[in-house]
């Protein structure tokens, strides 16, 4: 069941307009490199500088107020310090402004001041009936209307192109990182926000907007607490697409709680992943793990069935690969003597074949491994091609990772393992930009099979917390 | 209590001359790329070719035969196909050749008919005082005598300085990216060898010819099982120098053993653990925590006492990390009243000043960075210093790794987080070159505290295993 999403949040990502409030003339200021952003990511709406000196700014004429910009506003970014954003709110008001990210710090992270500054703030707004994303946060990214509030230049973080992911991130830094491993890794993306400090829009407003969302086929959540449990859980359990979470502060420290109740958060953070996991979500252990499992799902089919089988000319990763594909209990294949005949009579003699690693050993050709995922490929055992590769064995052509990214996997999910240095990694994006991901990180393979079967089971039921 | 080294294994590391039982003249040939190898890594010793025909090799004559070499021969490399292997190691008795590293596959791990084979290579080896590494390995790099055995071309993969680093791996593809790592973070081997099949020498001969190496300060262990396992824990009770391994095949399915029985190599795995743990080595949980656990260990000072403090313009990762700090038991600094004090004196006004995070927000720039950091070196609470950094983040100024990468952290230890991009791994490059271990996933980063950390115990308790 899909829910119409809340149009109030179409402010944030498809603005007409949108005016930057404390835009500054100062490279590596955040109100330039925001302003900087907003111009060159791509986005094709009006923009307006606000700042009561500077003439222009970026080649943009600059407006001393809000109240003096000549068109409507539909969002408005602030960046000023935050005595000034109750102002600045007021002037929202007026001009009658339909969204508001506020990236500025100094509020209800910051003591008993920024807290009383931040509930007049939500109270301004809610007057107006105006949304806040933050305070405190890189705001909002969008792939497809370009919309980019974040002050990391381009010199130094890429953006993604448009795709079928939505991260919603509490953490701005690792809303950063997102950013900056999609655009490498050629990972489309719907929409990025970073929440900040929640005093409005949080991740249950988010996830069900997402949920509504066309574009969205895939939703990722880092957080470390929740503000309305039972909006995200029902947000999660109406979501009808897969929501991945990671949910950090697991321990007492981890809440960066100073004097606290020795457990207390051990607790909450047990209790919230399980209503979390009830409530159809799955729940990864790292942010890489996240990060991957969101990757996996947003470029390969789901495992329809069967078990993972793995494919390599260097067997040492495979092993721990079966450890931790059972650790999360991911089905792995038990290949029937039918297949293993046949892959016996397409390979080497020298090809080891067990009944769920293929180990073509270090002298494997690209034609070793297009034999046997042919094979593969069309066995019922097999749900998952797991293509282990060491690319710096020289008996491997050159040009494997262009063949295998043309190798028609019959509509099974296929996931590649390197681990390497910059020839790697090269070839690993080369792959990448071909659709198929790639993961030198064991526990992030797993992590990644484990969402796409994990989502092939919610497929099969034909229905989510089943 | 340091153990003499076994001489016998000097000759894989520093042989006067090398052979190369099986060139091939073929770019891409196991047999041609080890010899390339031999050749552009570095070894100053002389090389000489074996084959029947080709009269020339990348520039080198051959030798028909082993006995046709005009010279003493420490070393043979051997690539033939494993049935021809038996022949060759007839020749090296002949030749009275003192150490042999068998690269080719097709012995133990492929039948019984492969098993005889490496039975009879073992039993002429034994009649010859001949010392065995492998077979179905990539055998041997050392970073001071440049030996390079592997097949892996310059091309595709990196090759270390001199350095510290002593590692092991029962995979060769494991043992390739580590080589392939090691040389991009700057992070200097002493020698690096790939067990294979472990035909002779093994695990316990290794660590202890290491403890005995005075180039060797670190020693990282990957392995699936144990060949000898009084003898291992003997090597590691007596090694006087760090020992950290990676265990893999955890599970049933991880020991690649078709059929068995449930649980047996489980109970196994935490023996084996348990055994190695009180023998005194660090046992850590993943390939890249092994891999990042001795980069700390080779590149900082032990923990002297103290806990891990943080430092950074982006804190979602710190919470992840105090997290997987508290899970592996590793101290988080409780700063003092005095401490926070002099930080507030010497910080912004918005800097967030927790028990263990200082959170310098966003806005953070290189001096804000160097402010808090000095303050926390000279603190007697602060045992490790956690550096994250968003490089992504403009205010940050552009040098702020060169700037970083000269602070004097008065002999305490000192780790790098940082995650994204090409931009933020160019910097992570420039401070693994200063010395300073970096890493952009935040379980590693905790696995390298917790290394140093535990060497420090160690060091304080003076004795190991206690």
């Amino acid at each position: 069941m899909m829910r119409r999403a809340d149009p109030s949040l179409d402010y944030f990502f498809r603005p007409r307009t949108v005016a930057l409030i404390g835009a500054s003339s100062k490279p590596g200021k955040i109100g330039h490199e925001s302003l900087r952003s907003l111009l060159m990511t791509g986005y094709l709406g009006k923009v307006y500088p606000v700042n009561p000196r500077a003439g222009e700014i970026l080649g943009l004429k600059t407006y001393p107020s809000l109240l003096d910009v000549p068109d409507e506003v539909d969002l408005a970014v602030i960046t000023l310090p935050a005595p000034s954003v109750v102002d600045a709110m007021k002037d929202c008001l007026k001009k009658g402004v339909k969204a508001v990210v506020i990236i500025s710090g100094g509020f209800g992270e910051a003591g008993s001041e920024g807290k009383r500054m931040e509930r007049e703030v939500v109270r301004l707004a809610k007057e107006g009936g105006i949304r806040i994303i933050g305070p405190n946060c890189i705001g909002v990214f969008d792939g497809y209307s370009m919309v980019d509030t974040s002050f990391q230049p381009h010199e130094r973080m890429g953006r993604p192109g448009p795709g079928v992911v939505a991260f919603l991130s509490q953490s701005g830094t690792f809303g950063a990182t997102f950013l900056d491993w999609a655009a490498e890794d050629h990972l489309g993306v719907s929409k990025m926000v970073s929440l900040g400090n929640r005093a409005d829009v949080d991740e249950a407003d988010l996830i069900s907007y997402f949920a509504g969302d066309p574009k969205t086929h895939v939703i990722g959540v880092y957080v470390e607490s929740f503000t309305r449990g039972r909006e995200l859980m029902e947000a999660v359990r109406n979501a009808g697409k897969p929501v991945v979470v990671y949910k950090a502060s697991r321990t007492e420290k981890g809440s960066l709680a100073a004097v606290s109740h020795t457990g207390r958060m051990v607790a909450k953070h047990e209790v919230a992943s399980s209503a979390l996991r009830q409530a159809g979500a799955l729940l990864v252990d790292s942010f890489g793990e996240l990060y991957a499992a969101v990757k996996a799902l947003a470029k390969q089919p789901a495992m329809k069935g069967g078990g993972v089988v793995m494919v390599t000319n260097g067997a040492g990763p495979c092993v721990m690969a079966a450890d931790e594909l059972v650790m999360r209990r991911v089905p792995i294949a038990q290949l029937s003597e039918d297949t293993k005949e046949e892959l016996r009579g397409s390979l080497p003699p020298y090809v080891l074949v067990g009944d769920f690693v293929i180990d073509l050993t270090g002298s494997a050709n690209t034609s070793d491994y297009l034999n046997a995922l042919e094979v593969l490929a069309k066995s019922e055992e097999v749900g998952l091609l797991g293509v282990f590769v060491v690319f710096q064995d020289s008996p491997l052509e050159d040009d494997f990772a262009e063949v295998l990214s043309r190798f028609d996997a019959a509509g099974k999910p296929l996931l590649v393992f390197a681990a390497g240095g910059r020839y790697t990694r090269d070839k690993r994006s080369l792959l990448e930009e071909a659709g198929i991901p790639t993961y030198d990180d064991v526990r992030e393979f797993a992590s990644a099979s484990l969402a796409l079967w994990w989502w092939g089971s919610h497929e099969r039921q034909g229905a989510l917390g089943v």
